[in-house]
This record gives structure tokens, sequence and C-alpha cells, in this order.
């Protein structure tokens, strides 16, 4: 069984927080106590305003919000009314470079982290510091798709484990090997976690429990599908 | 919490057999009594070969899957190599258009169903009859997407819920209305399910327990993008 805990009660988080001891803090209260093969998912929305990724936007909100996806995409793959589908820096591609205004103080947007596998890697070392545990970390972001319609959150950081959970050379029922059977298992948790959550709880983080993933030393960039390789640019 | 059960024991399904019969009697072994807000999710193969969507593939077996895939196909949107982005009958976009050697006889092919929010119903109709619960049922597949490596399991066929959780004029925590939050609630069951099944292991099927959803009579194809809509086509 797969138990997916979420943690509420961490406080709005400003720049310079200490987002690991808020959700240590948080685990606590939950009245869980870590165990190996357990793995905690974090909405980039807290990390980014703990690292200060928050712009103002000044003047014409609105204006000044197209401006700052502009500025923050490194890329536009297309563009409708005023929605951009944009490459980010990190090479994902999302609407208007992940730069959102959602649980975001009045008159401000914020920014994805500047590299969110360092994140979460900073993040999983701050917990191991205070609690002796090694906490694999997934921090997720709400992405649309292409072909089908609404949100799924899924990872866009990542420490402790590997991104794509390989099983080509592994064997199916009937003895054939599976040959392209990569299964974005960051992807699967950062969902999830985010049926946990919910949208508007002040809940951004989870644990999920049971999963008995190998462990690994991955990287979240790693799930970008290569530009040559992608017949959907 | 959520949690996620996984239903192994299930035996190699053959067309005719009584799916809701078998999945009734794994929820049994496992242990567990479907309670109110309890979902199924089952992986659409099994489905499929209850329902007899399995051919052989005669002769060459590379080509003749090649022909049946491209047979399924009601549009093809990319082809590279032996590899075909195709949309099928349903409306999804898929590679080769669903068909699928895993898991399959050797020799044969598993094809989608032919209407997996019917046979989601079916089956939720069929486990309500023999034990007197209703249970929502998500009927998945394994898609890969635009912009991202890995396969992640999404839903193409659901009965008693809705597909899409339309989080439109509900607040923030900072109380400004979330505008564009429409979560693909049905894809993140698919995907939280697939953690817990693996891929070779005969559990097709988990029960999702926890969710608290609202109860509704959506359908996966509702989950289709509309061409029009569709900015990568």
């Amino acid at each position: 069984m797969i138990e997916i805990h979420p943690l509420p009660g961490i406080p709005e988080v400003r720049a310079g927080d200490d987002l690991a001891g808020m959700i240590v803090g948080a685990i606590e209260r939950a009245g869980l106590s870590p165990a190996p093969g357990d793995i905690l998912v974090v909405t980039h929305k807290v990390v980014s305003k703990a690292e200060g990724a928050v712009r103002h936007l000044h003047g014409d909100e609105e204006a000044a919000y197209r401006a700052l996806a502009e500025a923050e995409a490194a890329g536009i793959l297309r563009r409708r009314g005023g929605l951009v589908i944009a490459i980010t820096r990190h090479g994902f591609v999302c609407a208007n470079a992940g730069v959102d205004r959602s649980n975001a103080e009045p008159g401000t947007a914020v920014l994805l982290p500047r590299d969110p596998d360092r994140s979460a890697h900073t993040l999983r070392l701050g917990i191991r510091r205070s609690t002796g545990i090694d906490l694999p970390v997934v921090i997720t972001d709400t992405f649309g798709r292409a072909w089908r319609r609404g949100l799924v959150d899924v990872a866009i950081g990542i420490s402790g484990l590997d991104p794509i959970l390989d099983l080509r050379g592994t064997r199916d029922d009937q003895g054939r090997e599976l040959r392209v059977t990569e299964v974005a298992v960051a992807d699967e948790i950062a969902a999830a976690a985010d049926l946990a959550l919910g949208k508007a709880s002040r809940c951004p983080a989870a644990l999920v429990r049971g999963l008995a993933l190998p462990s690994g030393e991955g990287r979240a960039v790693d799930l970008v599908r290569p530009a040559g390789d992608d017949m959907f640019r």
C-alpha cells in the first residue's frame, strides 16, 4: 500500500525562511516520523518564496505580468490570446514560463526556482541535518498538457531518486521483454501528491510512503525531452 | 491521508470473463471492504481482454502489428521510424493508437476498449450488482507526453466521477480567485494508482481510498482537448 499524507499548517513563507525547518515541523505536527523509503513532495511556490523568487508587478499589473513571463522564457512555442506556451530556462515547456500569481501576495508573481534540482537537494540536506533522515525530495509545479484538458502536477526538481524508472529488460507476465517502458515516476509521484494537497488549502507539502523506489541521484531536468527528439515543438 | 491499495492475484483474463467478479474477489482477498469515497482503478488491458479486443498478428508479426496500429488510428499526428503518434477513434493522442503487445499472449496485440467510458460504467454496475457498493471506476492506459520523457498512466474511461475538478471560482490563500485551475483529477488518480501497480506484476487494479471527490457522471473522452483548441496538432 502507498500512503500520501498531506502536511498542513505551514505558515506563509517569506524570503530567507528556513523551509526545511518548517517542513520538519509540519511532519512532526502530522504525527509522522519519516522512515526509509518515504518521499517528500513540496509544491514549488513555497520553495520559490523562501528563495526570494518573487517579483512585484508595478503599474499595469496585467502588462507587468505578461512582460515578466516573456522575460522568464528562454523560448516561445505558441501564443494564443494572453496565453504563452514557453520554454523555461530549465527546458520545461509550460504556460507563461511558470510565472504565477495564484497564492502570491497581491501585486506580486512567483517565478520558478532558478535551479529546482538544486533547491530539492538543499531541502533534502537541511532535513537530514536536523533530523538525521535522508528523505528524497520532489518539487512540483502544475502544468498543462498537449492534447488533454486540465492540469496535472509534475516534477520540476528532485533529489535522492531517479526521475525515470527504467523497466526495459524486465519481463511482462508473458515473459516478453518490456521494450519501451520508461515510467516517469517522479511525475507520477507529483500527480499523486497533488490529490492530497488540493489547490487553496495552505498545504504545500505531502509525505509519500510505501513506494520502495531504488534510490538515485537523478535530476528533474532529465525529464525534459531533448529538442531534437521532440516531435511537438 | 490517501491510500492506494494494489489488488493482486487477478488471473489471466480471457474474452467473456466476468471481470467485475474477478475484481471483487481481489478486493476481498486484499482484506478490503469498499467504502463510500473509494475509487477503483483498472488498467485497460484486462478490460480489453475481457471484451475480446485482442487481435492475432499473422505472418510477419512486426508488419502485422504496424498494420493493426494504422487500422486502429483515426488520424496520424507524427511518424518517426517505427513510431506512429496517432489519434484514436476516441480522440486520444498516443503511440500506435494504443495497440500494445506487452502483457499480451505471444503473437497477439491488445487494442483499446471500443468505448472505455462505457466499459467503466459496465464494470461499476457489475460491482454494484454483486456487492451493493457503488464504486467509481477509472480505466487507465500508459501514454507518452509531448516535451517530457517517460510514460505516465492516464484515464481513458471513467464512471461515477468527473474527469476534471473545476476550481475556478474558489479562492487561493490570498483571497485571489483561482482563474484557470482545472485539475485533471482522473489523470492524477491514474498516475497515482500506477505507482502501486508496477508494470509486470500481474496486478491490474488498485483501490484508491480517501479522496473525498464530489461524485459525477463525466466521461474520460471529455479529457480530450478539442482539436480547434489544441495548439499542438
